[in-house]
């Protein structure tokens, strides 16, 4: 086996063993973990050939372990759980959405929601579960009802680990739960608040021996570093001027931020700016950015100005976090990436989406809230016409139909009688 | 521009424009068109080293289109219209599904539902819609509820063509219709049944210059032929021994054939053989398969053993189909690859995709079918163990939830107290 990965406090430097951790707070300090790898030295030249001499095929069926080197190269390759993840398009965003947008530039989505259980967060969970696994865990629990519980149990069913989800009783709607619990998951509901749930899962962890899936997990962010490394690999290992994605909890901030600090450090020129979108009703990172001076802030600056905040009601519902746990992270990799953050309102992201839905793909809320930060940027001119743009979108839209269901009722054509001529004539044939 | 490609009439030989042709069934004897090439000369390394230089990549975002000079060769580049179909992952199945098989055998899925509206529709819909593009079609009808009128509406969205979708007044719940919508189709109603709405149609394209989204169309056969060329690309340009896949209409039964018989016509092992799972429930082909032989069968035979047969309830809605237009081409490609046809129950489907789910993937009922179909033949020896084989996954879970949302309220496991004792026995930490 290589040399472990460590794992090491962003605020004191404290380490500890990647594979003995549970908590994922530093002991001394509470602070994060920061995952530190022992990657073997190579040029820019000798990674682009080695990780293009692995193309989809049966030795290489994932697309986030072909960079394993650089994800979690100590990991022994029998650990490694995966269901085909990073196998996703990347497409440039089309005529409708452009118009929409209203000012030029060369935009693409990654369409992360073609993942095995239709959203991005299985990019960092195939980590986490595979480092589970080499840890030798039984069960792992979570608290989530959207997208991590339905990646969690996808990968612990593959790797045989037992997934539970604890969930406050009587607040949670069947659709909620169906794709965890079609995928394995064992729900338990507690006769109390959300805030019981995860007191229980964090005892659970300290006293039991349980591991969690949640996102303090620093794994999960190498994981996610592969939207950069397929991004630009894609694009013939040349970097998009911008990366654009919805901050929820901001593990994506910190994970592409985290790769471009890594190739930078290789010799690549990587130099994407990173752009933060988020709504209007959960924005903590976008106010306290903008208080502390926008573009020209800093990162001691906007750490000062950070609060948390309420939360109202959005569209973006996976976005509805007013105290992002990995806040630090986001704020020191958006101001490496010489990045922004903006906000928009749920009557933008809803646009956002239905432009892009017009141009044949169909993505979530928070996709749109993505979307709609880029047109934000655009208007605001922190991204410049015809920059090369890549925005991350998170999930399918099959998962967040909602907020669209009026859709399928408006708009109907009765026609009122059976004649062709009737139709060709509403069809201007 | 390169030689256009024909239409041919699979019974008389009649030839036609693919660029002028509108009804899709020969004129003088109503039979079914195939497409034919001119497909340039190469050895089978030429062809390998050709499609190996073309991952994906911003010069070749398409998993289809990748196989350009075998889909359709004479397209300008220009009219090619894409949305990141054909990147799919290929995974092998896991350890709930094995263990229900309840055989050894070398099984893996191709997730044609990780597609852009999450079917295998989109593989032969941007072929079709492309076409359409390059005759100058205006406007695209169809009369689908489902993942056809949703591909047709994604692909003509993407191309700036109209596209309308013709459905019985009264006959249809918002669920069948919202993606369609969203993605930008025009619904009409009639005050009729299905079939009035289907012979509008016919008279829409007869008389009025509309272009058919429907499967008549062999357009869509030529682009579903990559489920075969991205699986022997996957393994390093060797054959499974079987394709296993549902069968509704049997669009992927006749592409899988094509392609095969291409294949082994430029001079590769070529040498799967295809196994076509119905439901009990609608099984015309399964039926008539059977009584003139089974695995014996002849073309002759089959041919005159088949009948339409009326459809019951099936949980694989999809492939309510008594009598599949293009029966013909199933029987062809099937007698031609030495291959067979199975049926299953309802019952086995759903313990299918239970099994799969426990694994990781959760797929639709029709993958369900063929999952099922693959246990049946193992259990009749027609398929031997530790063969290779890959299932056509057709379409995602999440777009037919409905014979699973039981599973959401099964089995949830409500905790008497908040105490983390409590719930540590439940999981027996």
């Amino acid at each position: 086996m290589e040399m472990e990965s460590l794992l090491k406090c962003m605020n004191c430097g404290h380490t500890t063993s990647i594979l003995q951790e549970r908590l994922f707070r530093c002991p001394k300090c509470s602070g994060l973990y920061d995952v530190q790898h022992n990657i073997p030295k190579r040029t820019p030249q000798n990674w682009m050939e080695l990780f293009d001499s692995r193309p989809h095929s049966a030795q290489e069926p994932s697309g986030v372990w072909r960079f394993k080197e650089w994800i979690m190269p100590f990991l022994p390759k029998e650990d490694i759980v995966t269901l085909g993840e990073g196998i996703v398009p990347i497409v440039p965003i089309g005529a409708n959405l452009k118009l929409w947008l209203g000012k030029p530039c060369d935009a693409w989505l990654i369409m992360e929601g073609k993942s095995p259980t239709n959203s991005f967060k299985d990019f960092g969970m195939t980590v986490l579960v595979s480092v589970a696994k080499a840890a030798g865990i039984k069960t792992l629990v979570c608290a989530s009802t959207g997208d991590t519980s339905a990646s969690l149990a996808a990968y612990t069913g593959k790797a045989g680990i037992k997934c539970a989800v604890i969930l406050p009783s009587g607040k949670i709607t069947p659709e909620q739960i169906l794709q965890a619990k079609i995928l394995g998951a064992t729900v338990i509901t507690l006769p109390g608040s959300f805030d019981d749930c995860m007191q229980v899962l964090q005892n659970l962890v300290s006293d039991y021996g349980a591991y969690p899936g949640n996102s303090l997990n620093p794994a999960r962010i190498e994981g996610h570093q592969s939207t950069v490394f397929l991004t630009a690999q894609f694009f013939g290992w040349k970097f998009p001027d911008w990366f654009v994605n919805p901050v929820g909890n901001g593990s994506d901030c910190s994970s592409i931020g985290k790769a471009l600090r890594l190739m930078k450090s290789i010799g690549f020129k990587a130099e994407s700016r990173i752009l933060g979108s988020q709504s209007e009703a959960a924005n903590p990172l976008f106010t306290s950015w903008q208080k502390s001076g926008g573009i020209k802030t800093t990162r001691e600056k906007w750490e000062t100005f950070y609060n948390p905040t309420h939360v109202g009601e959005t569209i973006a519902t996976a976005m509805r976090i007013g105290n992002p746990v990995s806040y630090l992270k986001v704020i020191r990799e958006i101001i490496a990436s010489n990045g922004g953050m903006t906000q928009v309102s749920d009557q933008e992201a809803r646009e956002a989406v239905l432009a892009c839905a017009l141009d044949g793909h169909f993505v979530c809320p928070q996709s749109g809230v993505a979307l709609a930060g880029l047109k934000r940027a655009l208007n605001d001119r922190i991204i410049k016409p015809r920059e090369r743009v890549v925005v991350v979108s998170t999930a399918d839209g099959l998962k967040f139909t909602k907020p669209f269901q009026h859709c399928s009722e408006e708009n109907i054509i009765n026609a009122p009688d059976c004649h062709t001529k009737t139709i060709a004539e509403i069809l201007n044939l």
